[in-house]
């Protein structure tokens, strides 16, 4: 059984896991205040060329993303996001249960658009409503698709015309930095966006998500915060370490890139088998079309997530490839379909 | 330097990193659904002698009292501890934060009694109070101590009397369990609390809590939980590779006996010294109190933590071992408070 | 000016202002506990013709609803209402504020379906996501309309076969229950819901709305949770004689049926002057379309509020007749309309 | 039976329901933007000479208190009150249900002290701890008690000193400012504090509370707060009647100085008799000791509230006056004692 199902099915990158290794009998202070996670904050400033910039980690994307807009919003402002956002399906209501509403627009392609910002803010007049005062988008989106840099500045500038936070969620940052026709960079988002978090989980560290904070309005007590969602990791060196080795050698965007190119190789088999798709993902994530008996069969010799029904007999599966994807796996997958 | 300043550190038990390294490639599914954790389950079970039970890994002690204390409670309802508990003092709030007040009792030892408990339901008559429905212990306790199979007995009667929830918090229960003069069980806090944890950070893992839930009322939906409040790891084998291996060989115990010994030894040597202590610890954190020029001169060498001020020239602060502590570590420290 | 703005622009009804002053004087215990609240509790559990019925005496619909809701959910549980619902859109987030997400179907007219029910729970499969438990709906809608006993009934079952609570906000409920066209009636509600709420704020009384809870699962410490939320009023038989009153001589019923005859009324008048609406309201609310020069005239001499924009041109208005509304104001509105 | 057992026996000033009956006609837009909230509130401001202190009304102090704190803090901010504070004790964990960590301290005569604040503060070191960020006080207090305006004095220069906000629940203001002793004015509190509230429920309103906001960092947004903890009064025009009134002809100084009078009479009456006090009270509130036996026998012809037991013979017991309090009431109360 190969699976597809995720791109955290293994363990660590073998560079993560060597330098875990190594330093584990090394003594440090506790929560993130070691050398580790002093040397992780720097080459991430470095990297996105923001040395003012605030950098925390923490240990997972729900958590990241409560943490943030719980600490960023008062308790009648709200977040706004396309309803596909992973705040609005899949982190169990994580937002409501800190007290904040998600206001869902109807995005395209995955993706909110400035239009859909402004539409949404001039709905909400008065005290009787909630106050829209972020807006949360992901690069890459649920369904794979990437943001261009044409979009991100228009959503940026609309956000800071309204006064309006802007917040990327960058679990699968890697993978859409790394896209085919990928226009933006690190550098931007840091110019950009008042706050966004690079993923670690996803691409190659065993756990870790550096949030960067920008906006200096947002950076006061958040360790607080951490610490108050059950965030702050005692051993916090496990997350400087990972965040290090990924910053170093371009490791992390070498491990994203090696996804992407086996999701792309993977598409053009699936294409050429005359294979037809959900969305048109250039990241890691796939979501072919099959019909129901086809995915009985693959699922015989392949794990996958079932994404959504289209018909009474069609269904959009997921495939995700990762950093420890094989070639091999790739083929043996191109072959099934084939087969089929 | 050298650190006597917590129980984490360093990084984790060679055993365990043996195993994640060894399993690093392979392919499981995600959110502690794996096989792994399922080993680890079945290996708990086993421990406390109750296959009922439920078991959950979570990342943190904090994640794992705050998800625990609001998956129990509606919110009127509040939990009774001890007025040093890590709930009320260290958790930054983790607890108010998800609704619930902490009625906090005075004491002895650092440890709740069952008369305590009795007074504070006896204070709450009407809906203008909170309604007492939980009591928080930990073993040991914040200050070293631990309880007697007696004082749980009485607690765990008098919160049945009273319909009160009993949960255990068990970040440094290792040590509790394997501490001189205990005569706890694993099986007697299946036996006698509704819900505890086994804590695997202090003891020896990179991070990782095992949540026991002992009482069915207590079991309904908890997964929703864990992953509203952010703590539903992704690669969850790494939670289950962790406990499966400290529950095999008797490496838990094996772990928290050393801590044990070697803060037993360094006790031994300080009392030689004509140091005094704030409380009479029999687990792997001894306060002894110093005058602020010795605590000065320790410091150039060792590190530690301040825990309170005694008078303007005294205080106390706080030593601890781990399973990574060694004979050269405690006879250094020992030889340099000679000196003093 | 004479103003058609809310159903709650004047004081209370004249019975009501009678007893609230004869009773003045009288010394009574507080927090709902007194003779006066007994008395109209009794009469509602007679009215509803379900002797078992809890009633509690509330303030305002936003402090009744959010007590309900997070009264009846477990912080990852969701309720599910019409994507217009008041909970929704017009209570500025208090629901999310407790913890809990809103679930916002599409319905028809304003109403929540058997169907989209079904559609929602069939969305929400894992830990991933929140749970739904609960469905939220009102009678009379935002926009006027009422449910028929059938659409009631067939929700009530799905409900029930779903395990979901059904709880029915009926701020306007005097409206709805009086309307042309309604088959339903309160010991219907008390058999088809597991708890709902009779409005007084808007159908005569100062302030006022009645919770009342029939499935005895809702009902443990229900007082708690009202002083939780700050709605437990000291002089709480201010409510009691409210409703004490509404419920004697059918004066609730009539001050319903006076503010829907006067809306009937108004409706027949614009109707004759060729005006369309955008529902087909039967009950106190009227949603009549203006162009925007019609609007501003009208707005010389009565007060109204906007509701939603057609286009540039052409805007929904929202006329609201209550107990208090005079033949006389509702003649020189139709009298206004005509000479547009 | 006549009743001590509290100040909100009766309904309201016959001044208010005058008013009340005489504008019931009226038509006036919704929740507190009408003429009434606005001359109530201009009222207000010239009484504590304040022209730019925003007021809001809220129907009760919970709801005031717990409306104010929320809309204050951000979650990980901590509120310090004295033990026996109202939101400690009274409000069944109201704080702690919006995410805030009351901080207990044991002040002196039920009041906190400078001294109080200044030690609590420097407790909280770190983020593993909540963060004071504001002192609550009432005045007059749980016990009866009231502040001299140099301990106000000096808790305000403490609270500016230590970043901290400094607000008075002033549920029972007008006793307190009308009391035997009392030194400080209306104009002393916009002056002093960040924000408090002016207790209309316990001094002759059916009920509401006047929050003030003198700090303008607490101004931004509040209506939104108020409007989702449910305690935006659709026809808020009751309170700004009912504060309109109460601020004309000295009207809320007549009706407590009325009570303070009873109570001092009683107080006279008692002491003659021998009987001794839990706290030397010199407002409307008064804690005599009884035997058990003299307890029930006055409560054959009384009621009152029982307050804390000294021993297994003797309790405290609470009588409080109001403005509806009679000379013959009191006159029946000391003769009833007399005969004990």
């Amino acid at each position: 059984m190969i699976s597809f199902r995720n791109d955290y099915s293994e363990g660590a990158l073998p560079e993560i896991m060597q330098v875990l290794t190594e330093t584990n009998l090394h003594q440090t202070v506790g929560y993130g205040l070691d050398e580790w996670c002093d040397k992780a904050r720097a080459k991430i400033q470095d990297a996105i060329q923001c040395p003012g910039a605030d950098v925390h980690f923490l240990v997972g994307g729900t958590q990241a993303n409560q943490t943030c807009i719980s600490a960023f919003l008062r308790s009648h402002e709200a977040v706004i996001g396309v309803d596909t956002a992973h705040i609005n399906v899949h982190e169990t209501g994580a937002i409501e249960a800190t007290g904040h509403k998600v206001l869902a627009v109807a995005g395209k392609d995955g993706k909110v658009t400035a239009s859909d910002i402004r539409q949404m803010v001039a709905l909400h007049t008065d005290e009787h409503m909630v106050k829209p005062k972020m807006v949360y988008i992901s690069d890459s989106t649920e369904i794979g698709t990437i943001y261009t840099l044409q979009e991100l500045e228009e959503i940026s500038a609309c956000c800071r015309d309204l006064g309006l936070y802007l917040y990327l969620d960058g679990a699968r940052l890697g993978s859409a930095l790394t896209a085919e026709g990928n226009d933006i960079t690190l550098p931007d988002l840091a110019r950009l966006t008042d706050a966004f978090y690079i993923g670690g989980t996803k691409n190659g560290a065993l756990f870790g998500e550096a949030v960067v904070l920008i906006n200096p309005a947002l950076k006061e007590d958040f360790r607080y915060l951490i610490k108050q969602h059950g965030g702050m990791l005692a051993k916090g060196r496990l997350l400087g370490i990972q965040f290090a080795t990924l910053f170093t050698d371009d490791l992390f965007f070498r491990a994203a890139r090696h996804a992407n190119e086996c999701a792309k190789k993977l598409k053009q088999g699936l294409v050429e088998c005359g294979v037809t798709f959900m969305a048109d993902s250039v990241t890691n994530q796939q979501f072919p079309i099959f019909t129901e008996e086809e995915i009985a069969k693959l699922a015989e010799h392949f794990m996958f997530e079932r994404w959504a029904n289209i018909d009474a007999d069609h269904a959009v599966i997921r495939f995700c490839t990762s950093w420890a994807t094989t070639e091999e796996q790739i083929g043996a997958l191109i072959q099934a379909v084939k087969s089929l």
